[in-house]
């Protein structure tokens, strides 16, 4: 929190009594307040905004916007940063240069893995990046308690701790189950956010109806899950703001603003995130800066786009003083762009200092330093062997259970499948798509693995397998035949985590993610060029889809209708509850 | 705050689990969050909204819309409630018919006449009033320590304390000097109030420039003192909202909106206030309901003028989990109407209770309980004597300085006059309309008298009076001679506190104001009744003001632009200095 002192030189420096640090001359300011594009001078001391009329002040440092037009850096409202695969600090090559100078980010995977001490691992270095990170603290780690194995767990008490801290904007994402389920816990920890004057985050993921009603008098201020139009307006319509999200597997972007932009809806309680995005797909596509495009190009006016990108997020999450706008006290945060057609940044400016230029980070970013447990955090006692995968039957063959993948949603629905029994075990058949999933305890507590069958990867041949598995980060693995999968899960424990792919006995790719199980120190690039290699092989052994490892990542989830698969088993998500992957 | 277990209900009773203690079946709602007008059946438990579509459901009640609109109570963001005249209890019939269900009060009046008990004095019946009250505590008690005598003092630690208050929303209204003098205490309280992630509301009257930018950077919010289009687009600009003021004196929406339409500027951050208003003003005109039909009248389209008067100001003040909107969880304050061209409110719920219909309000209110102190408060020392209010001069006349008043204002500006000296004595001369006002100490602390001149009254004999003095208090009396002047202050003592207008030697008519020497505890009827008589009588002794006590009752203001009059003498408020009357 800005101390008194600080607030002091502001004011002074506002009123021209005390030097600028810098001023940004010659810019169209995108004022978010007003709607209006107006000429500025932009005046930072001390990393904050103190004037947009700086003209005739004196600075150390000046520089010339060219005629460039100004708006506040952008916010991705709702991420899993973890799910970019890459630690915070080699993040910021990837979505800086973009335009984004904050991330509202949901911890939960490094808490599943390493509960309080987890968290506090990742963000030990925020302050130090070049954009921002603030925490929307996990409610409930684990996700479905009963339902899975997780390495860690966050308390009530912890929860309560978390949100009083300054960098904590809200409670995260909480599911309908706890909600409708009237849970004491999650409901307990809703009332401790409001206590503090912040937000809890929803995630109503299908919800719809009394159901939705009942959801927002749960006392959640958001939805990110709405995948289309009708859904944005039903939660909207509740009280529900939409934080409308386009990440690697999760589209839904086009199906809302092609509503909105159809209905004129009024767009305030919009904002952006991308919740899960893999590297490759930031590199190639842009973070918040491609969705503010997309919404442009889909009708949206730019300046409505950006404030969506900006102030709608501050406001809804009650940081508007600090943040979401380049007004005078607030951050200065600033990207400039040639054109509000599609905005392309050439300058981004963090707390005041220039970060990005033409595509590029020039701000070094500190290296990084994580405890050394953090890098230990795969323990396997079961799925190293064939037989580990086994599901047993009787007859020649077995009706089982399938979980039919819908393309670019992390939603699912159940289908069924006939399927081959050899030697008394079930077998996948890759004629029908119809493959083995399975989810290994990785945390060193149980040796459970939960089975099941699943449509849409399209694998001929092979497996392949992730560490990375919402929410509980045990180790997933698909696969044409047993031995593979158990290939694919031995090398992930000698690397502690990471993705892998393997065919006839052998690995044929690999991505070590040893910081958790979840995140690689290496550079960008190389992650980037190894999943990319990675995807080319498993499209090599027949799987079609886009983001394979991503979309592995999601079918883990007991919270996600229609199933889910975890160490414990098959879950039916609307019953909670294990069901068997074999039919009666 | 709702209990674990009455969210619980809220949950059940949305999901069909519970019976609906009402339901207000076929409405059209104003959803303020879609902006859209759509058919509802509004399911209400326990006084919140539980879902908008109880068609179906069990209910103890309903209540036929019978096809009207149906849009949520209206918000007042920024009111002296003691401007009123009237106390809370009393309050309702006025305010509650148009559909005002919740106002924002600075309670700065009861606060410098009794500190934190005379606060705690005044809010003590909140709970059981049909409307709500929410506080911006008074961020400066006294307003200007050094310049006035006040009778309590909140320092900077009962501040803190009653910013945790779950009924304090924000630190209230702090004005420039304060901020831009870089006085620790009002810095610190900025600091209080965001530290638990409440807003500070500004008062930046007459500001500009690069001091507007300044006082942005103090971590102001919003500004409630924009006079006309350019500086309400001026503070928005810097990040500050808008609190479009109409109240008795202070008419700011019209000049404000017509910008606002002619422009098309975003609404989002302009919501309403009427600060200062007198009963009959009220009585007459209506309250939040007529900023809300001035504004569509204006051409503002009716949604985005509810949405200023409900929602923007709950997601502003950061309460819009509670209240702004008719949305499950929310409180379920609602107007029905049968036309959103001009709004009428035939029915007004307040918390799921009808509370008014047609005009009249139906909630029985509670009967008022004061402690026995509230109603001791005036304790005069000197003038009760015509030599009080000399004025000593040399010559035979006197060059003296007069505060000019605007019309339709509260800021003035320094004007001068020669007056004629007679007997040593400097006296008013009504020919030109210089008049002598004096402000009068009467916490009973050291018998102050500040004098100076003032033009705008347009009296040509006697005097008015009044202990309602902004905001230290005292009683400040204009005349046009000093005998007139010491019968009011004495008339003012024996009713301890209220509103006098006398002529030769008599008193014509007072209006008692017993509590805190600011409300009435009378039946609002009876209140307007004698205002209206007492205005009146004054306009017969030449008066040419419309609200002629509620004028006098600013220019005591030692905070409002130019010039102000307390107990100590003429302060000039650019300055922050007591000057004298008489020039050089």
């Amino acid at each position: 929190m800005i101390t008194i002192a600080e607030r002091k030189d502001l004011i002074e420096a506002a009123l021209g009594h005390q030097p600028l640090d810098l001023i940004i001359h010659n810019v169209r300011l995108v004022n978010v307040y007003t709607g209006l594009v107006e000429p500025a001078s932009v005046g930072i001391r001390h990393g904050r905004v103190v004037t947009l009329d700086a003209q005739d002040f004196q600075a150390t440092e000046t520089f010339d916007g060219g005629g460039r037009y100004a708006m506040p850096g952008f916010i991705d409202t709702h991420v899993h940063i973890d799910s970019t695969l890459v630690i915070p600090e080699n993040l910021a090559e990837l979505i800086v240069p973009g335009g984004t100078t904050s991330l509202f980010i949901d911890p939960m995977e490094m808490a599943n893995v390493g509960g309080f001490e987890g968290l506090k691992a990742l963000v030990h270095s925020m302050d130090s990046l070049p954009y921002r990170i603030l925490i929307e603290v996990s409610s409930r780690v684990p996700t479905a308690p009963g339902l899975e194995t997780t390495g860690g767990e966050l308390g009530l008490d912890e929860v309560k701790t978390i949100l009083t801290w300054e960098e904590c904007l809200s409670l995260g994402e909480l599911d309908p189950s706890k909600v409708l389920g009237l849970r004491d816990e999650y409901l307990a920890k809703i009332q401790a956010a409001h206590a503090l004057n912040k937000i809890a985050n929803g995630h109503a993921a299908g919800l719809k109806g009394h159901q939705l009603s009942a959801y927002a008098c749960g006392g959640l201020a958001d939805d990110h899950e709405a995948v289309d139009y009708d859904e944005a307006l039903a939660r909207l319509r509740v009280g529900l703001a939409i934080l409308v999200r386009d990440g690697s597997t999760e589209r839904n972007l086009e199906p809302i603003l092609t509503g909105v932009v159809r209905d004129r809806l009024d767009t305030r309680h919009l904002m952006f995130c991308t919740d899960d995005k893999h590297p490759d797909d930031i590199r190639k596509e842009g973070q918040i800066d491609y969705l503010v495009n997309r919404a442009i190009g889909l009708g949206i006016p730019p300046v409505q786009a950006i404030q969506m990108a900006t102030l709608n997020a501050a406001v809804h999450f009650r940081c508007d003083h600090l943040l979401g706008s380049l007004s005078p006290g607030r951050w200065a945060d600033a990207v400039l762009a040639d054109s509000l057609d599609r905005i392309a940044p050439s300058h981004v400016f963090f707390k005041g200092r220039l970060v990005a230029q033409d595509g590029q980070l020039i701000a070094r970013s500190p290296s990084a330093q994580y405890p050394d447990w953090v890098h230990h955090t795969v323990v396997v006692q079961r799925g190293k062997q064939a037989e580990d995968f086994h599901l047993k039957a009787e007859g020649p063959a077995a009706q089982v259970r399938v979980i039919e993948l819908y393309p670019d949603q992390i939603i699912n629905r159940i289908g069924q499948a006939t399927l081959p029994v050899m030697d008394g075990c079930v077998t996948a058949d890759p004629a029908q798509d119809a493959l083995k999933l399975a989810v290994v305890e990785r945390h060193g507590k149980n040796g459970n693995i939960g089975l099941t069958f699943v449509r849409g990867f399209g694998l001929k041949q092979g497996a392949l397998a992730s560490s990375v598995a919402h929410d509980h980060h045990n180790i997933i693995v698909v696969g044409t035949n047993d031995t593979d999968m158990a290939v694919c899960v031995r090398a992930i424990e000698a690397m502690q985590g990471g993705l892998v792919v393997a065919s006839e006995g052998k690995v044929l790719g690999q991505l070590a993610l040893p910081v958790g199980g979840l995140m690689s120190e290496q550079p960008v690039s190389d992650v980037i060029a190894t999943l990319e290699q990675m995807t080319a092989t498993a499209r090599q052994l027949g799987c079609t889809l886009p983001a394979p490892f991503m979309t592995l990542s999601f079918i883990s989830l007991p919270t996600v209708p229609e199933l889910g698969l975890t160490d414990q088993g098959l879950v039916s998500v609307r019953d909670h509850a294990i069901i068997s992957p074999l039919m009666d």
